[in-house]
């Protein structure tokens, strides 16, 4: 008999790759982190000396979901603004709260309330872009969750650094030290949109993402105002001016990418540019609908954002799974668009796709960390289960995640994290809210 | 002191009448069911000599929510045939499956499966339209579910009915008795649609409707093509139809809406037409967003359904609130459409208004039945708490809502169904699951 750390039993098992199978009675071997082989149950069980039995019979097994686009420690900002037109709820309500508050502290406490989250909702791998990288990697590697993070780059002064300049310093440090080969963190670049990084700093990035061979993600077409607005400024579009700048190929993920020409999606499949789709901020924020099916017809790699929590407001994503296959039917005026199967391999392998990450998660394969998530089907929404991805996509509410294991360790367990201290997030998370919200909302009595 | 059955004490109450308040520490006072007092907390303890009290300092209370839309039954087709075109999905799976399935005993089985998710995910009120509407209501009185039951009328035959002409008499024999006067039960006409229902029978329906003061419900311009085949049949849009027909009064809800000119809502308004908004179904459907900042703003009355669950999946209210409100948004192109308040009133008061409810649920007001809510705010998804309106609308799942009261029997506690028997449902489930469902999904191995 061979060993494995832990044998996952399941009821159905969705590898995700290969496309729409559903495996019945099929176990997964965990060694040393890393997934070592799907099997029946009954195989399994005959072939494997097993450290941990893991038996989940009415449970399916799905890969770890990845959030390929949020600002984490936002988590601390939500609710304080809402229902807000774009410009007024960046310009009154949240560039004000960050200039005060986004230190340190708060992105460290924010970043730890946003992974609990996360976990709690079946997601093993996020990419954060957000002031104080140096935190998030740090929280992510203490709180062990998988993370790309970006290091954000823009013109304003932050309490992070004081120019665009300085951001990319301080990016590079965190790429070599400590976080080079690191099994949980990766890195890259985010400039935050065309309208506040200079042509000049987006060089001296383009240059430096090449040197370091990284990746760069960028806010791009999210509102019309942003195209109207470079096009008086620039005559450019935002997407022109960044393959003008020479940064169009296919370490580029575009975040949003809701208002594209049919000529931009051609450009998007011959350089390899990949998208990051977040469907409930940009109704939150009145941005559009992004032509998603479009997107998936040309060849263009999709992976799904919450975005943050600031215009969501939530960091759940089988929540976000199931708006993009809603919302890609309404778009495409066609029931058949983004059917169940594709809205899981956008939460999951197109997703670490978008990341660069997908030979190492995104799907339940042999010799990728186990970053593996097991929902519960025994809940009355769930029930009937004449088809698991259906079920899957159309019905699961983050509760019934019961377990989340990230590179083979057991993060969730009974629906409840196994080592992450809830109450002391809770009790800092009030600490912030004390602290930024002064005082009881002005409607309350 | 005066007596009370049930104080409810609350972190933070949401009477929804008056709009957008928020009361702290304060409780409700139950007695024989209904609500009579709202008052601080630290005066309910002194004023009311309490027989049951409950404590929920980090909750938040609201009225029960409304679903002024559902095909409760179909909880048992959940999920049988997704991702398909409307006509597809209505001829190859949905109506197939009906003519061999829908007898009394799937509707009670259904039905009680449909109820039981509404109460658990925070629903005291729902309007049904489904063949068997006297097992829909003996079902509701069972459970103790306060329900809308509509007849429907539909020419072809079905396993209820042999006609529209037979509906109508049975929806007549359910009126008078034995729900003409009953608590939790009041009934309508639900003709299918117009091109479901001739002429004849719609004038039959609109003189026993008028003799029984009895409201009417109708999917109404759900898709475009419903609208573009009533143009082919009769050379009118169905709603020109049903004003012809003189049914178009403050009787009259419309299901859907999603299709409305200019000219079609100001009839809305002038007539006192409600309508039912169904955003997730439409959107998987693919029938397009309704217009509901237009509605709203033209001063109709529009409550929200979830639908059945073969078009949504899920019968829970709190994501279809969230759904309604992101979705306005990108509709008006207005991040400030349907803000929070007005979408939790959607799902409340707005709602039992569409149902001549208004009068006895849908907020926390003095004299009405308590139909209540208590939500769980103490899950890391939902702190902080800066305003706990858009908490409420914005970050709640469903699995937070703690307790539920319908006319103050205390129905869900604890996140459980205190007096129904989930697992004789579960049961009950897999046994149609099996013959529906009749052998393994294709795609399994």
């Amino acid at each position: 008999m061979q060993h494995c750390d832990t044998l996952i039993s399941a009821g159905w098992c969705i590898p995700v790759e290969p496309h729409g199978l559903v495996l019945t009675d099929h176990s997964v071997a965990v060694r040393d982190g890393r997934i070592i082989d799907i099997v029946p149950t009954e195989e399994a069980r005959q072939k494997y000396a097993v450290g941990v039995l893991i038996d989940r019979p009415n449970h399916v097994l799905i890969p770890g979901l990845v959030n390929a686009h949020t600002h984490a420690a936002m988590t601390l900002l939500r609710g304080l603004a809402d229902d807000l037109p774009l410009q007024r709820w960046l310009k009154e309500a949240v560039w004000p709260a960050e200039a005060r508050w986004a230190g340190a502290e708060m992105v460290r406490d924010g970043t730890r309330l946003a992974i609990a989250e996360m976990l709690l909702s079946g997601c093993t791998c996020f990419s954060d872009q957000y002031f104080f990288p140096e935190i998030v990697a740090e929280t992510a590697v203490d709180l062990h969750m998988r993370a790309m993070v970006g290091t954000p780059v823009i013109e304003f002064a932050t309490a992070w650094a004081k120019d665009a300049s300085e951001c990319l310093n301080k990016g590079a440090e965190l790429v070599h030290d400590p976080y080079a080969e690191h099994s949980l963190i990766s890195t890259c670049f985010v400039p935050h949109s065309t309208s506040t990084v200079s042509d000049q700093s987006f060089k001296a990035l383009r240059v430096l993402a090449d040197q370091l061979d990284k990746r760069v993600q960028i806010h791009l077409h999210e509102s019309r105002q942003e195209i109207e607005d470079s096009i008086v400024a620039t005559g450019k579009r935002p997407f022109e001016v960044l393959d003008h700048l020479g940064l169009v190929n296919s370490s580029l993920m575009a975040v949003h990418a809701v208002h594209l020409t049919d000529k931009e999606i051609s450009r998007f499949v011959e350089a390899g540019v990949s998208v990051a789709h977040c469907p409930r901020s940009n109704l939150k924020l009145a941005d559009g609908i992004a032509p998603i099916q479009d997107l998936l017809d040309a060849g263009v790699v999709v992976g799904l954002g919450t975005d943050g929590a600031a215009s969501n407001n939530v960091l759940e994503m089988p929540g976000e799974m199931r708006t993009a296959a809603l919302l890609a039917k309404a778009k495409a005026d066609n029931a058949a668009a983004l059917p169940a199967a594709a809205a899981l391999r956008m939460a999951t392998i197109e997703g670490a796709k978008t990341l660069g990450l997908d030979s190492c998660t995104g799907s339940i394969v042999t010799g990728k960390w186990a970053d593996l998530t097991c929902i519960d089907m025994m809940h009355l929404n769930s029930q009937p289960v004449y088809d698991p991805i259906s079920q899957v996509v159309y019905t699961v509410q983050p509760h019934q995640v019961r377990d989340v294991w990230v590179g083979g360790k057991h993060q969730v367990e009974n629906g409840e994290l196994v080592h992450i201290d809830k109450n002391d997030i809770l009790r800092r998370t009030a600490e912030w809210q004390q602290q930024i919200g002064g005082h009881k909302d002005r409607n309350s009595v």
